[in-house]
């Protein structure tokens, strides 16, 4: 572990920026030098008043994006933005442009080589040009369902199909997570988010794509298909009641096809009142192994975590765009 | 994934290197251009009737390693000869000295810093300086008490202590194994083969030394407690009958202790009759995590595949001497 001062700028600070800052902050061998975002309540301020905390840091919000690169000495940005690689590709562009390395929570940046391959290339040249790496990661994408299953694949000598779950109980979650997995609307109403795009956890095929990539696998197709999962009978869970026939949340499935057959199945399912919640990784392979993660892994702060945990990695990382399955391996660190 | 054809030299024709031999010849990018062993029983046969296999190979087991590492266009050793780092010293010397990268299976090789440090800074510059790369794995050491915790913490914020379990059933196992683990012998035998050095699992230490080194903890003293696990009634298990007060098989404990806390547990068992088998990570730490491997993982299968699957990882690896916790994570690739 390099032992010297990690200088970091944060831009993007929403909720998981903003916890991300927090930790940041907590660790003492970073120091953040800048924070960047357009939100007109938080430019100005300063970054410990923005972030919630009872002190200064002496680093105020901008949304001069140039400004904040060009005069920092930051050795990495962190970059949590957005979910959309067409929306992030600018802003990684512009930091790669000043010289600074990336670790962002992108999902579509998780493994971009087939889904947007031309964006990929683009971020990977120039980034190998300014002698830079580019790495975006999280709990999922990034680490559960797709990174762990292909590290536990290892000491496997063949491997048949992999099956992760990701299965959460929503009933003690914020609200706007309930609301996000659709719990309680009705199935039409459920449908009709699916169809304009406002109920989705993106990510699954991406992972899909990461695991199949590094398996040497070509597949012939990868699906990702959306459900409501709906109660059987009325629930009420704290304020919010649920009919019988409404939704109780979430399924979705990121399969990877080839011959017909399911070779990677990722399934999340969210919902109010889920039992045994849990994380499980089946390989079908020779030795089999049937891994469980009891209860799960909270999502909020594992994807916080691992963000700021891979910064050193990054900075010690050939340069280019690199995804989870050709850097060294992150860890907590002290 | 390096799609070109990658030539191995398999050096050491124990039961392992033999399996490694089988496994290598199963997956169609590996040719074996050379095999040594100083075994008379083996030298001068094709490398193909040595394995057990039905088919001529082609390749004569040499125990002329010279001989073999100078004529041969190998990309890659496979050294599985022993378990002692001083005893494999002048071979991973030799191969480096021939320009070939090493993976092996060498148990005090998985993390030689802190143990031997004189012979580990000697390999390190033997190979950077003739750019190649040495890498020992295997399932324990080397992944599944050491590497997966480690890269499991990627998604902590913080860490507070971590307990590894590895808990396995020898009723079903070979005799060697069972009488490796002492089963039916009594408690003043089991003493004495502790002490002599004969009933002994090697690693633990050199795995408590890799977590804490990529975890940057600074460790006070390690400990590796060998006990008998005594049978509380008659059992029998086939052949073999344990007579109450003797050893059901062995219970080792690698510890690694700061401030005369326990921050790593490793806590390795094997006995006949044991109940619920497993492999388990617990996390003390922020997220907490809880993982498990149900039965857990058949360790002569898992050590021959993960040092399969690491050699093109290997292959490409920074020069020198490296660990589980600075290469590429390895995968099981077709």
């Amino acid at each position: 572990m390099n032992p010297k001062q990690i200088k970091v700028v944060q831009y993007g600070l929403g909720p998981i920026g903003l916890q991300i800052t927090r930790y940041l902050l907590e660790r003492k061998i970073f120091t953040i030098v800048g924070a960047i975002d357009i939100d007109p309540r938080k430019v100005g301020k300063d970054l410990g008043t923005v972030a919630g905390l009872n002190k200064k840091l002496r680093v105020r919000v901008s949304s001069d994006a140039n400004k904040v690169l060009k005069n920092s000495h930051a050795g990495i940005v962190v970059l949590t933005t957005a979910s959309s690689l067409k929306t992030i590709k600018p802003q990684i562009l512009q930091v790669i442009f000043h010289g600074k390395n990336v670790v962002s929570t992108c999902e579509e940046l998780v493994y971009p080589w087939l889904t947007n391959p031309q964006i990929a290339k683009e971020i990977d040249l120039a980034a190998k040009k300014k002698k830079v790496s580019v790495l975006s990661t999280g709990v999922n994408p990034g680490f559960l369902m797709d990174f762990l299953p292909m590290a536990v694949t290892a000491v496997c000598k063949e491997v048949n199909n992999i099956t992760v779950e990701r299965i959460q109980n929503a009933k003690y979650r914020r609200v706007p997570f309930q609301q996000k997995i659709g719990a309680g609307i009705t199935k039409n109403e459920f449908n009709k988010k699916v169809k304009d795009g406002t109920l989705r956890h993106v990510g699954l095929t991406e992972s899909v794509h990461l695991i199949a990539s590094k398996l040497g696998w070509k597949l012939d197709k990868t699906q990702d298909i959306i459900e409501p999962v709906v109660a059987a009978k009325n629930v009420s869970a704290g304020k919010m009641k649920i009919a019988k026939g409404n939704a109780l949340g979430v399924q979705q499935t990121g399969l990877g096809i080839k011959n017909n057959e399911e070779k990677i199945k990722l399934l999340f399912r969210a919902t109010i009142g889920e039992e045994s919640p849990r994380d499980r990784i089946i390989i079908d392979g020779l030795p089999p192994i049937d891994m469980t993660i009891k209860n799960g892994v909270n999502g909020d702060i594992a994807t916080c975590a691992i963000t700021m945990n891979a910064i050193p990695i990054v900075i010690n990382a050939k340069p280019g765009l690199r995804t989870m399955a050709d850097v060294e391996p992150i860890s907590c660190f002290i």
